[in-house]
């Protein structure tokens, strides 16, 4: 059997980027952590996912010393594109915000940096923690799981819920203490990875009568590509010929030539999803990242929001464990989540924006068609987009 | 019998503020001009309307030679007031803009010194035609009206369509030749004239869970009050009393506390609607202001942008005549579109943005409040609001 401790002081469900991050930098700052995650490291590692970090996360990074690599790797974009009516703008972040970009530097490398980091540090990240439970959030707080036949407990002065949209921190909350909001879209994102030169160094987002598509990239020599499809569509229906052929369609014809197609290493169909649950805390139970919120992809605010998330909880613990303040932890919820709806109001922007909606009418698609005409033509416009795309301040 | 003239070079259907501006930029520079008006002038000018000039409406207006009193009695607003949750914030026109700012001058009073500019220069403007009717819009173009039993005809270069939305010159169009997008909003604006001291000396827009609710003013004795109403609600249902206790519920405290009510001089509800047509010519037949388009009257873009479509056409004709290119005419719907939908858009946003929606879902609720959230807290965003509402270049 193995033997873990029975006690600490902040107990972490969820072992991907928000429960890794926070549980390094609370590490750093002499505040013990222990990390349940249901999975195995290898299954962790294998999920692909977003890609672009807001300047203040990878500021983040720098201060829980993970961002060697990053540093190294990760690409500074200074700039997007928008295609549009068969041609494309740029967005320059870097002009338009007074200096600010973003590191496009894939999820996965993220994570793994965080591991090492942990390991390096002899964090304790337990995998393969099955049933994790969290109980007696208003009063001395304990997690439970179980591996195989053996059952664990630990006791915690707080539990930190970064287990993901559909894990247990948000639904061990009793239904008549959070309010939940929630938009679905009626299409997703069908996604496609593979070994090529990304078509262009920097994104192109794509809007067309045929629907959106994302030329992303994880790094040179890596693309990640998207095209707007129904829900009822399958991976299946999708072979890679007829994903590039389609994806081609709705570039501007510059872009498309210069295309470089490939075999897919990984292709699945996303739905996008908006959703909040209000508050962030219950008892000594924080809600952080997914398990809290979730935004559609476009806009790259997801792994952002949660890091805001993790930001504050961060200041608030050391503010706890080093000051004996609370007032940090008090107002947590509700400082994380003036950040949270901001992220949703930008992702819903840029979702609608670019997407193409079934169910609109004519007059609305004229709408859209001018919030991209009035974009391009003010400066004043282009910096309200770019200071939330590079991430609006903490 | 009556006599007029049988041929001019400008046929103006409309004897309202774009169809008298039009003429009398016109008659300045040598090119005459006929304005045919179905109603008798007392009728036109007790119609009630908006009172929020752009500056460049402004500067069109004094390039007209009829700002004098505009400049001595419009006032100079700098910035207006958004209140919502119990406050209000400002947004401050001047400092967002570099300088820019609004003129509040009633419609009415504009319209009245436009008349008495063409009386001054014997401008033709005939009242009381009826079934004004425009000819051979592809060929050699003619009006024809009737006064009694009096039936006249005028052979003109060019007609200009400026008698709203309800004329016959955008009726004049054969179907299949246009295009119209539509959104009707599930309430009107109940509105109230009333001697009174405004509450404010600059507008008050309000967003509150009864509905909006704006605080303008015509002068500084003569102040114009609305409310969001369902369209099944009648004026009838509203007393002066009532109307006064729902203004006040849905002010900040300390605005309802300073509100001076009054007996009411014109009470009406108007629906809201978004409204274009497509292309704003056809052969010889040229649209203006809302002949061709109706906004929702939040944000005030209704006279302004019937104001940039007659920049438009007064620049185009002076091309014509005086330079004999032909440029300017042909560009003139794009061109005018372009800035149309700009306008739409704009008021589209600032009515979403105040108004209560009875369908929407929660979600969207707090969309609605983020997107106030964000506005007072991002110059950049308060900077875009602001150059829209002063008005786009032209």
């Amino acid at each position: 059997m193995a033997t873990y401790p029975t006690r600490t002081q902040v107990g972490i469900i969820g072992g991907g980027p928000s429960g890794l991050l926070l549980s390094q930098l609370l590490h750093l700052q002499g505040i013990q952590t222990v990390v349940l995650e249901q999975h195995s490291r290898e299954y962790v590692l294998g999920r692909i996912r977003a890609g672009v970090l807001e300047h203040g996360f990878a500021a983040l990074m720098r201060e829980a010393q993970c961002a060697e690599r990053m540093d190294r790797e990760g690409e500074i974009h200074d700039g997007f594109w928008i295609a549009h009516d068969g041609r494309r703008d740029r967005v320059d972040l870097k002009g338009l915000t007074g200096g600010n970009s973003v590191v496009v530097y894939g999820q996965t490398e993220l994570t793994k940096d965080l591991y090492e980091a942990r390991d390096k540090l002899n964090g304790i990240v337990i995998h393969n923690a099955e049933d994790v439970k969290p109980h007696d959030l208003e009063g001395a707080p304990y997690l439970t799981w179980r591996q195989g036949d053996e059952v664990h407990r630990i006791d915690c002065d707080y539990i930190i819920g970064c287990d993901g949209f559909h894990g247990v921190s948000r639904k061990s909350i009793p239904k008549d203490k959070i309010r939940e909001f929630e938009r679905v879209y009626p299409f997703g994102w069908l996604g496609v990875l593979s070994r090529t030169k990304p078509v262009s160094p920097e994104l192109i987002y794509a809007k067309h009568e045929r629907g959106f598509a994302l030329c992303s990239l994880r790094s040179q020599v890596l693309s990640r590509y998207y095209i707007q499809v129904p829900l009822t569509d399958t991976v299946e229906q999708w072979t890679d010929d007829l994903f590039w052929a389609e994806l081609k369609r709705r570039l501007p014809d510059k872009v498309a030539a210069e295309l470089i197609t490939g075999p897919s290493i990984e292709k699945s169909i996303a739905p996008l999803r908006s959703f909040v649950c209000e508050p962030m805390r219950f008892g000594k139970l924080f809600l952080a990242g997914d398990a809290a919120h979730i935004v559609p992809p476009t806009g790259a605010r997801g792994l952002n929001s949660a890091a805001s998330d993790i930001y504050y909880l961060y200041h608030a613990l050391r503010e706890h464990y080093q000051q004996g303040s609370d007032a940090g932890l008090d107002a947590y919820s509700a400082k994380a989540l003036a950040r949270v709806w901001k992220g949703q109001r930008f992702s819903w922007w840029m979702t609608t924006l670019l997407h193409r909606f079934p169910e609109r009418n004519p007059f609305e698609d004229k709408l859209q068609d001018t919030d991209l005409a009035y974009l391009f033509s003010s400066e004043k416009a282009l910096a309200s987009l770019a200071e939330n795309y590079v991430g609006l301040p903490f």
